[in-house]
C-alpha cells in the first residue's frame, strides 16, 4: 500500500525513465518491506528549475553559474 | 481548517467536476467533523499517465495494454 | 487511482470519523470523476496545533484567544 | 536539512519573486533554527485558479465574482 | 536534488530497513538519472492504520477482516 | 491562499520557534507577491531522525558520525 512521490527538476527526463523509477522504487519496498507491489503508488513531479532553490537559490541560478 | 490535495491522472477533468471536487470535499469536513468550510482548502494536482504509476508500471503502459 | 491526502489538527478525530472521511472522498471521485475506488488511496495527516498557521499565528496561539 | 514546499496559485510570479521565495525562507530557517542553507531545499508548486479551491468553490469562480 | 517522500503504514519498520529505503532509492535516481547522492532527500512518513485508506475503508478495518 | 509545507528533523524546535516559521512565511509571502495572510495556511512536519536521509543515509547515521 506505500505511495511514494518522487520530485525531480524538469530537465528531460522521459518515459523509459520514469518507468525505470516507478518498476525501481516498487521493487525497493516489496524486497525491504514485503509491500504489495499492486497496491504500490507512485507520483513522479517534474519541478521547473525557477521553481526548485537549494542553499537559498534556484537551480536555474546555479546552472548559469556552471553548477 | 483542513487542507486537502487531490492528485489524479491528467485525463480531461473539467472545470465544472473540479468544481464538484472542491465543493463536496469541504462540505464531508464539515459534516464529519465541523470544520470551517471558510478556510477549508483544497488542491488538485493532475498528473501526466508517464509519471503515475501503480503494480510497478506506469499508467500509460496500462492503458496501452487495455487496463 | 486518485491519491487524496486530507490534514487536520490533532483535536480528536475518532476512528469512526476517519473510516467516514475515507469512505467519503473514495465515493466522490467515483461519483464525480468515474475513478474506481478499488485504486483509491486515501491518507490522514493530524497535525499538533502549535505546527500549524493561519493568518501569521498557531492554532494553539488562536485557541488561545478564544478563536 | 529542511525541506520546503510552497503552493501559490499561477497567477504571474515571475523568476525574481520566486528567488526572493527561495532566499527568505532559507534565512528563516537559517535564523530560526541554526538550519544549514547548503541543504535546504524549497520547491515551489503553481496551481490553475481551477485546481485551488478555498469556502467550498474554486479561485477561478471567486475571481468571477471580484474577490 | 530529489526529494523523494515515501509513505507506509506504521506497522513495525525497524531503523535497518529505513536505512537500506534511504539508500536504495538514491542509488536508483544516481543510477537512472544520474542524480547527484549529496543532495538528494528522502523523507518516509509512517502513517497509522486508521488514517490510511484503500478502496472506500481503513488498513484498521481490513486488517480486522484479514486482508 | 498559499499553503506552505514546512518539512524539519524532530529536534527540539519548541512552540516559540514554530510560531516564529509561521509568522516569518506568512511575512514574507504578503511581501514579496502580496499574498493575504488571513488565507495563508502553513504545516509543519517533524520528522524523526530515522525517517529522513541525506546522501544515501539517514540523519541518525550522520549525527552518529559527528556530522
Amino acid at each position: 500500500m506505500p505511495y511514494v512521490n518522487i520530485k525531480i527538476t524538469r530537465e528531460g527526463a522521459n518515459a523509459e525513465q520514469k518507468a525505470e523509477l516507478i518498476a525501481g522504487v516498487t521493487e525497493l519496498l516489496q524486497r525491504v518491506l514485503n509491500k504489495n507491489p499492486a497496491t504500490t503508488v507512485v507520483v513522479i513531479d517534474e519541478v521547473d528549475t525557477d521553481n526548485w532553490g537549494i542553499a537559498g537559490e534556484s537551480i536555474t541560478a546555479r546552472r548559469a553559474r556552471g553548477q
